[in-house]
């Protein structure tokens, strides 16, 4: 039997979601979890993994055992041996050939951020803090420069090892909050794939742009010849959430 | 002079605003920091307790020094000193006969909890799972019981030493946000001041009333003669955030 699971995480104290050495990860706390549910090993896997300190409201990972536990009552049982930081949302019984990975079709991240003199204390757990203005409407149009199938390549992290850099972005949504002490801004970005800290790094252009330190030109010239040299900072990973995984049918 | 700040802290970690054996102390924190900043010892005063761990989106403060810091720029100085959990939003100087408890009008807290079968870590920080669905037009029902001047002798942690347990509450606001997986509620309440763990009460027993467990005429005799039979209990510290302290006046 194949099952899915869906998953949120603060990332804050983990070093992300694929087991390593060093670091206590979500992938062995949910290993764990499962083995002490299920009484044997299973090996489980995730729509993609999230880095070091990045959030999850919605992953989705996928297992394969036999068990008599009712598909819809792992959630529950499952949490009973996770720490409080990860929580199963829902549990399915999944097609024999879904996989969590390879049968995404779309993934959704948020990344957050607000804009003030002074830090916030209340908001500083999953949002990056900017002190200097940001002209939001620069933000919302670099935000359509990546709109579409594009070559990443300069917005991957180098060293990575993957088949193509090529990844179609169908949405760069911008969504700002206006109060009188603080802006939140909240970016969504939606495609059919991420390369390694691409969300973070294709942000950090776009507040770039927004500050007027790169141009339309600089971006464009980033994603057809893939030059690195007008590419912002990779913003930190606190203010990254995976908000969907989108199968194309409905898992849960 | 006499100067006032703003400021936001997230109470996880302190044993709530007063100075005490122990506990660390946001009141400690915040003199200890005036203290590095200005050379000697000062008073801190607010404007009211908060308790151990609920936070404050912006409490006020003021103190009286004579300091060659113009009053805007002390608030960088002190985060400078401050732990990254207290932030000072704003400085100013103060009227001289200004003072943040006495002169308070108004104060607004907000108590978030979200309703989902599952536990939601990146929500559970700052607001308090239930579990079982809520009525929310009956919530709102509730929250109008408490509006106007009311002896909230019932509503009051017992053993609190006050003059009078008469206060105004001005409104009670319940503002759902609705989502497949998780109801999000924040329960906005404005008095002019309010009683020990008042607010938590006052939520506990809308909780109550909308689950059934409590009557209007509970409620009502709770109010009337003070009895605490028909008072739900006192909902957890970490929900409880307060928003804003009104002087009548623009402080900042």
């Amino acid at each position: 039997m194949k099952y899915a699971l869906l998953v949120s995480y603060d990332g804050t104290d983990y070093g992300g979601w694929q087991i390593q050495k060093n670091a206590v990860t979500v992938q062995q706390k949910l290993s764990e979890a499962l083995e002490k549910t299920l009484g044997f090993k299973v090996g489980v896997t995730a729509s993609g993994r999230t880095d070091s300190g990045v959030h999850a409201a919605a992953q989705v990972c996928h297992f394969s055992a036999q068990t008599s536990v009712p598909a819809e009552r792992l959630a529950d049982a499952l949490n009973f041996n996770l720490p409080s930081d990860i929580s199963v949302l829902k549990s399915a019984a999944a097609p024999d050939d879904f996989d969590a990975t390879a049968s995404a079709k779309k993934k959704t991240y948020c990344y957050r951020l607000y804009v003030s003199g002074k830090r916030h204390p209340l908001k500083d757990r999953y949002s990056e803090h900017i002190k200097h203005q940001i002209d939001i409407e620069k933000l919302v149009e670099a935000g359509k420069f990546f709109e579409g199938e594009h070559d990443f390549k300069a917005y991957c992290a180098a060293g990575s090892q993957v088949k193509t850099t090529v990844r179609t972005v169908y949405s760069v949504e911008v969504k700002p909050r206006f109060s009188p002490l603080v802006t939140d801004v909240e970016v969504f970005v939606t495609g059919n794939g991420f390369l390694y800290n691409m969300v973070r790094t294709l942000v950090g252009t776009m507040l770039y742009f927004a500050a007027g330190r790169v141009s339309a030109e600089d971006i464009k010239r980033s994603l057809e010849q893939g030059d690195r040299n007008s590419v912002g900072k990779t913003m930190p990973a606190k203010g990254l959430t995976l908000e969907a995984v989108d199968y194309g049918f409905k898992l849960f």
